[in-house]
């Protein structure tokens, strides 16, 4: 069946536990509706953090206490089991969104798949990505090519490739994680899944 | 039918859309499970502003050209016209939350028609209320008893009631309009709505 229209894109930051969430129903959503997700990497410490001038969710007073209950009751709510404590510092994102940014743009039929390792191990299995070592081995373990990871962690352009994205995403209005396009219509936020669903059956406005 | 369950608390400030918004739909949730809805006022200016240190939203860099888009389309999902341009500055919400206070511990039976009256008038009608004058017409407009609305704009006590009812919602983590907390569980923003409706019908966990 030929696709239904345009493919929609889907951001992500790898230590944004809303974006893990999201990222489990995105490919199903839009699959339901013909379409195909295409995943960036995105870096709220760049959209939130400077270009916005907020501070991290987790370091602003009530929303920080809020944020891990809902989350809680997100998990319990669709079976979900994450491992990791909300109180820990989040790891460097960097590196992971890096090798992302590089996969998409010289083997992008991996990168799908890289991403949903590592945010695998990062929410389920409480590993940090944030060295070339825990990036191979999570590769390894999601059984992809060897080659295609070297090759990102070895290129100086993977970070020319990140900065790219997100400046596409930034001018695009693009802030938070998850977010998705479609059609030019914008949706922020993991609560907006069910929405987006409605949005593709209904074909738009 | 006696109530299945304890009220559950709604806070809300004027000047908020998305508070408006979920006011529209609060009371036939918790209708639908046998709850009762009680209406709180809050002031986004302390708590987001204050206690949380975020600039407003409709100042923050990307979500304010997200915002209206988000809730033009929930308008038109739901089939609700605003006429209030978002561009536009808020109206001093200070005035309308005072005698939402007062009548909340002295005329309880009119502070949700109240809040009903003010919340159309400012996001239907375009209307600000932040002037003695202002509110007694929107209140007569609701056919509220003139008596109540003198009485609480006359009553230097309004003001402390409102800062103990803010005081009181900071103290349980509320943070956003719209809020509500129901069995101790805490549901944050308009999005929020149709997983309040399930978990109300599931009983909880």
């Amino acid at each position: 069946m030929p696709p239904a229209g345009p493919a929609l894109d889907f951001w992500f930051d790898f230590i944004s536990p809303y974006g893990f969430l999201a990222s489990l129903r995105i490919d199903d959503i839009a699959a339901r509706h013909g379409r195909e997700a295409q995943w960036h990497p995105l870096l709220i410490g760049v959209t939130v953090m400077k270009v916005m001038g907020l501070p991290p969710l987790m370091q602003t007073p009530l929303k920080k206490d809020y944020v891990p209950r809902e989350i809680a009751r997100y998990c319990r709510r669709h079976g979900i089991a994450i491992a990791r404590d909300f109180g820990k510092p989040p790891m460097n994102p960097l590196p992971a969104a890096r090798v992302m940014a590089w996969l998409l743009a010289n083997e992008a039929t991996c990168a799908k798949a890289f991403a949903r390792a590592a945010f695998a191990d990062y929410w389920q299995r409480d590993i940090d990505l944030d060295t070339p070592e825990s990036l191979r081995q999570s590769a390894a373990r999601a059984a992809l090519p060897k080659a295609a990871i070297d090759a990102a962690l070895a290129d100086p352009q993977a970070g020319t490739l990140l900065r790219a994205e997100v400046d596409r995403a930034v001018a695009r209005g693009v802030f938070g994680s998850p977010f998705v396009i479609v059609d030019d219509e914008p949706f922020f936020g993991v609560d907006k899944m069910e929405l987006l669903d409605d949005w593709l059956a209904a074909g738009g406005w």
